[in-house]
């Protein structure tokens, strides 16, 4: 066997110094979410209630980057910056020429790329004199996320968690206790919103943001923290590709396409968009491929509508590909990737053709991360198992094609607290779970007029 | 906040070349293991029923080193060099002055330490012809690390669980499973080891030791593999203590005392025998501190005795701190450390005072876990919570005699699959179990008689 490197691992001294903001790149002229009170675009005040202002203004900004601050970055040295691998026993295994690197963000220590957005988000909120954050979680990794990081700052962490979640990964609950943060099974009677969806008992991330805004929107100490989707959170995410950059220079290769999962788009974001910024700018003609759940298929057979962000309709009308806020998909162990809608930033690149999408059945995606596994030694969230399946069918076009085609994966977090999942996949008790189509389309029926992109 | 360096990350050119073989550097007179049929010194062939020969080899090796195979290295390069982190944080947390450096094993696949040895032990027992491993595992990081190591070399891997275990951790065993391995629950009825322990259904790694070696040396293409304890399992581990020594260097510093847990004594061997090499040869006067459980008090409350390794008598007797090859410990949650005995190597320099010995209680040590996930992240587990704790104490004496001492402590493994014992321990409910001291007295009453070190 060879020796070649196996790992690019870069020092502390390349861990980003300001994030990539991409609003200025988009196409088209900028679309503005409407309040949901008068269908007006809507300003920093219709979100001073929840957020802090250093925040809104980052949801809003213009300025290609913003600088990090350094107790962010202090805190971003305890795990990043995280390694880029070349999975050469994987590449075997599948028998294609392809070279197959991932950015492997199950380092940190809530296991995913969660802890980007959830530290910057509890510094600033911390800034601002706020003493509790709010927060939903669908698979776990955003609210133990954001548990670690207000611990760090010493601010206090309440989290509503989707309630499939909350049985199927007590684990979860365990960590989010561990870092000194409290949770409630989603939908609870804690809140209106709680109460209004008791039908539902599963959950889904949409509901659980419901009750979380519900109850930081009544508390003048505490605020709100959204774990994907907004602008800000994808931008904090963009230290991965920033740092996949320069790792890949130190392999000496550029990925031809950039493969990731998208539930609420912040991780897949967080990986493309510097590598996008290289298209737009230095001539790079990388192919961006997002790959999503067929239980709750938003990219690919959702609509490009303004819509809102939870369930019972309290956030912003945000513009985007969505399923329906009142939609509530079937409940797959990526829960993660449960999410109606997706983030305007990234809707609106894949409704202008700049990023391509493709839906991975549960059971496919969990064949492939145990072949990763197996050749690989990690063992990936479900989320990430459905970018690896996406990523197994570009190496086998390459192999058909004879090409030497370069594929980067965003591997965006470990499964190990997802491993009930994988025993049911090897005991032959995971199904893949119908998209109920009946219900999708009355979910897509009567949602605002989609707007344009010039 | 300070800038300073958080992580020391080697390049994987650092991966060693060769093992720490400490055989030749201890006290006294080598003892040799008896055989268990005729008393008299065991050779290679009483091994050669369930070993290959290339480990018997090692197991009784003199030369101080031994070369690490490059299918071996190439294995060790998905994960390794692991990392050193100066926890500041914790520093900070806990009001010292001395400097605490963790070297952190839960970066690897498996989450522990353990593929160090299992990816050795695989390796060597394919290169014999052999088809299939059989093993013994506690709190599941072996037998997962194990199952993982066989995968990649083609080989099969059967897992004995200790009971307890496999009641407490069913994510373990999908964990096994993934990687491809079978999993029976011990004592299971599969041997008359099993079987003749069944008024134990908590189990031990002492019985399960027994049905492994059982059903390995009943087997013509099947060999044992053991994850501690051995001479040759300890080598392996000392690719640890080696990297330690030169991300030190990195840091500038140089530990006064070294700090791990203790079960079988590998990860701590591994750990401190190159260091306690540069005590012997280079004039270095670092103190070794192992931490075992309260439970499980074998270097503390045990006996110097030649032993048996498993509860029913078929291994080598060997001399080593021992409470009884029939003493069935309380069902702690640190799983990994709860064995009779230690090994030899490590017995042996504990009874020259050469390495000193602590007992820890489990609510201590997740006391000290939850503190040190608050500040540093990482959430430990359990079996190097109880080096946390013992390290704690070091740091406060550093602070009461106003000193500047340098901490390194080996952190183990994570713990993602041990969460249920932090939920427990988090709600109160996580009980000190208590000593059982008729039934220490009787397990060491009428050992063999303790050997004489020169």
């Amino acid at each position: 066997m060879s020796q070649e490197q196996t790992k690019y691992i870069l020092p502390e001294s390349s861990i980003p110094t300001s994030w990539v903001n991409i609003l200025p790149d988009l196409p088209g002229e900028p679309l503005p979410p409407l309040s949901p009170a008068t269908g007006e675009p809507a300003g920093p005040d219709d979100l001073a209630a929840i957020f802090p202002m250093e925040l809104i203004a980052q949801e809003m900004s213009t300025d290609p980057e913003i600088e990090i601050p350094e107790e962010v970055r202090e805190i971003y040295r305890l795990w990043r910056p995280t390694p880029l691998i070349r999975a050469r026993r994987l590449e075997k295994a599948l028998d294609t020429p392809a070279h197959i690197y991932f950015k492997y963000e199950g380092t940190s220590p809530a296991g995913s790329h969660k802890p980007n957005s959830a530290v910057a988000q509890a510094y600033y909120n911390r800034e601002a004199g706020i003493e509790k954050l709010v927060t939903e979680t669908g698979a776990g990794q955003w609210g133990s996320a954001l548990s670690m990081a207000c611990q760090m700052f010493g601010i206090a962490c309440e989290v509503f968690m989707v309630g499939i979640s909350y049985d199927q990964k007590p684990y979860r609950r365990s960590m989010i206790e561990t870092w000194g943060g409290t949770v409630h099974r989603s939908p609870s009677d804690l809140t209106e919103a709680g109460r209004s969806q008791a039908s539902h008992p599963s959950g889904s991330l949409g509901i659980a943001i419901s009750e979380a805004v519900e109850v930081a929107a009544g508390s003048g100490n505490a605020n709100y923290a959204l774990g994907s989707v907004l602008n800000h959170v994808c931008l904090h995410q963009t230290v991965i590709g920033q740092e996949a950059i320069e790792a890949m220079e130190l392999a000496g290769e550029y990925p031809d396409v950039v493969v990731g999962c998208v539930g609420g788009g912040s991780n897949f974001a967080g990986l493309i968009y510097p590598f996008l910024r290289e298209n737009l700018n230095n001539g790079r003609e990388t192919r961006f491929l997002g790959a999503e759940p067929t239980a709750c298929p938003t990219l690919t057979q959702g609509t490009y509508a303004y819509d809102f962000g939870d369930t019972v309709g309290m956030t912003p009308l945000m513009p985007m590909y969505t399923l329906g806020h009142d939609f509530v998909p079937p409940p797959v162990h990526s829960g993660g990737l449960r999410y109606h809608g997706d983030a305007p930033s990234l809707s609106a690149l894949v409704k202008a053709g700049m990023v391509e999408a493709t839906a991975v059945p549960q059971g496919a995606a969990f064949d492939a991360a145990v072949r990763f596994a197996r050749a690989e030694g990690i063992i990936p969230g479900p989320e990430p198992a459905h970018a690896l399946r996406a990523a197994f069918d570009e190496a086998e076009a390459a192999r058909e094609a004879g090409e030497e085609k370069v594929i980067l994966v965003g591997l965006s977090g470990h499964g190990h607290l997802d491993l009930s999942a994988y025993g049911a996949f090897l005991a032959g008790e995971l199904e893949d779970l119908e998209l109920p189509q009946d219900e999708l389309d009355a979910a897509l029926a009567g949602l605002p007029e989609a707007p344009s992109i010039a």
